[in-house]
């Protein structure tokens, strides 16, 4: 029986850590510009008590998406032991392209995965590079079309990477800059004669209304009038949205996948906010009358913040490489990729490791 | 036999029209900043004389590569008669993002997919929008992914769209400037139990060498010292790459399909540059001991230029609509799509009518 299973991960980290503190200083404002009365303790305090997020990870200067993302992969390829001129596809998931430091342009040709490639030396021409923009759940995305691509004959070993540095496209005045962080996973997905590996998928864009619930805005500092735009977010209504959408979508994919509630080892949920997160897999065992289980949801909020497209291959990369405390996944488990973002879009995998 | 057909085209063509004579003014610079020795009008002459451009399209000041790739997606709609809630997929080619008139900063957040889809106002969640950045050859990546995923299982209906607006992103001092263009072309492929439609594809990413011939660069104006970073080539070397790589690709694309070079009625090539690409498609029919057919190769680029991704959904549409003289496309027709672009990538398709 032909499946498609992760043979190899990776992923990079990057050494700037930025703590809460190093926003102490910084002069917060509403998104209509007027003033925050609140200390920047106190805002801090609150930001932290909600998202879970105590630090984040900023790129060093010199490096752009491309590079964390080149790290993660050089990691994922040596972890699979596979040949990389093997590759029939390189799928890079981000949303702002390469953005240099203190740049405010995003340099999106070549693509990124072409980058990669290129920083890689792999020279087979099959291997196809390219960029898949899909909000935060473009890794995912990125995963479900690898799966695609396999199954339908035209590839064989897939390296899959998603990678971001937020840090570079983020306004100081806003306080939701507090959130987002760099970084890159990677994982080589390849079809094997295994039982077990990518079993169900659910994938979904919600454009109606939310299409621009997270968008490119202006500061939110009433005296800067230039037109730079960064990333901005309706928090309150992704909130809802997710609580709204994402348990449905994840018992969707579960229940076509033949599996019970109670096979379900681990979810690794895109690292958005704890509180967001933490919300949405209780709803999700609500839907099956079940409390949410003690551990089924490992966390790296509180040290990575969000880094987009890369917090779960990061994630499960430091779980396999047994690098974070408490948490493990062992052959035959039951586990399940879920995300929500930018697009709207979310989407879950059912993987059997 | 399943098979995956092209049911409806639509393509939008900005309605400004850009005549070489705009760029008699241009104060024109070489790569290094030294002064070009020749008078704007010799200069015009010769880039006309090679890449065969008399005039291009440049969008409307208030709308974006988004609003183009929906007006052209609402065509392919309408002429497929499909239920546009019946959409599997949006897939969406482009390059830079939503480059607003003035504006430095390329938007991609969210995808333009999900603009689209929210333009649209298609409500169906499971229709999944995302973007992809494969340079030139996007909508033809696009278009191939959409073929994997049908014969996958995961799809039935896809939309596929290739949008550009690559006046937004040049720089008025270098030559180059004067190829871009703006464009959208969309196409709805879908299953279908007709034979024909995609018979084999082709697709390849140069990245050792080639990585960086299309690259983001800063003006050459030597007195302008900003940083800002428009679309930048290496002409020559493209040139010569494209002659070295594209007519294989074309004949090993050909070869898997089981036709003969004397079944394929039309190429329907990007258009970069009419010396270029007749260069590759006579050196692709001598691969075979055959001088080019006549009116084998449609051409729009004389008074479209080059759209990037648009240029070949855009000739498909136009030629399909019975809007390119002397140039008719029947039942049962074995054409071909290839490109080639930023990445370096080059693919190629077999489609039969």
């Amino acid at each position: 029986m032909m499946s498609t299973k992760i043979t190899g991960t990776g992923s990079y980290i990057p050494n700037n850590i930025e703590r809460n503190e190093a926003f102490n200083k910084h002069e917060f404002h509403n998104e209509d510009g007027s003033s925050i009365k609140h200390h920047n303790e106190v805002i801090i305090e609150k930001f932290k008590a909600i998202t879970g997020i105590g630090e984040r990870r900023y790129a060093e200067d010199h490096l752009t998406t491309s590079d964390l993302a080149f790290f993660a992969a050089q990691k994922a390829i040596e972890d699979s032991k596979i040949n990389q001129e093997e590759l029939d596809y390189i799928i890079v998931g981000h949303n702002y392209g390469d953005v240099k430091h203190l740049a405010e342009q995003s340099d999106t040709v070549p693509s990124i995965a072409s980058r990669v490639k290129h920083l890689l030396g792999i020279k087979n021409p099959k291997c196809v590079a390219y960029d898949l923009l899909f909000g935060c759940p473009g890794w995912n995305e990125g995963l479900i079309q690898a799966n695609a691509f396999i199954k339908s004959g035209i590839a064989k070993k897939c390296l899959v990477i998603g990678a971001e540095t937020l840090s570079r496209v983020i306004d100081k005045h806003d306080r939701d800059s507090m959130i987002y962080s760099d970084g890159a996973g990677a994982v080589i997905l390849e079809e094997t004669d295994e039982e077990g590996g990518i079993i169900t998928h659910e994938s979904a864009t919600y454009a109606v209304d939310e299409a621009h619930f997270i968008y490119f805005g202006e500061t939110n500092h009433p005296e800067i009038t230039d037109k730079r735009r960064y990333i901005k977010m309706y928090g309150r209504k992704i909130y809802e949205f997710a609580l709204n959408h994402v348990p449905a979508a994840m018992k969707s994919c579960l229940d076509r996948s033949g599996y019970n509630i109670g096979d379900l080892k681990k979810i690794l949920i895109h690292q958005a906010n704890e509180k967001m997160d933490e919300a949405i897999v209780q709803r999700f065992y609500k839907l099956y009358n079940m409390d949410m289980p003690k551990g089924i949801m490992p966390m790296t909020i509180n040290k990575l913040g969000n880094s987009s497209v890369a917090t779960i291959p990061t994630l499960y990369d430091l779980i396999l490489k047994g690098q974070l405390e408490g948490q493990e996944i062992n052959k035959g488990d039951v586990i399940m990729f879920a995300s929500v973002g930018a697009g709207m879009n979310i989407n879950a995998i059912v993987y059997k490791y």
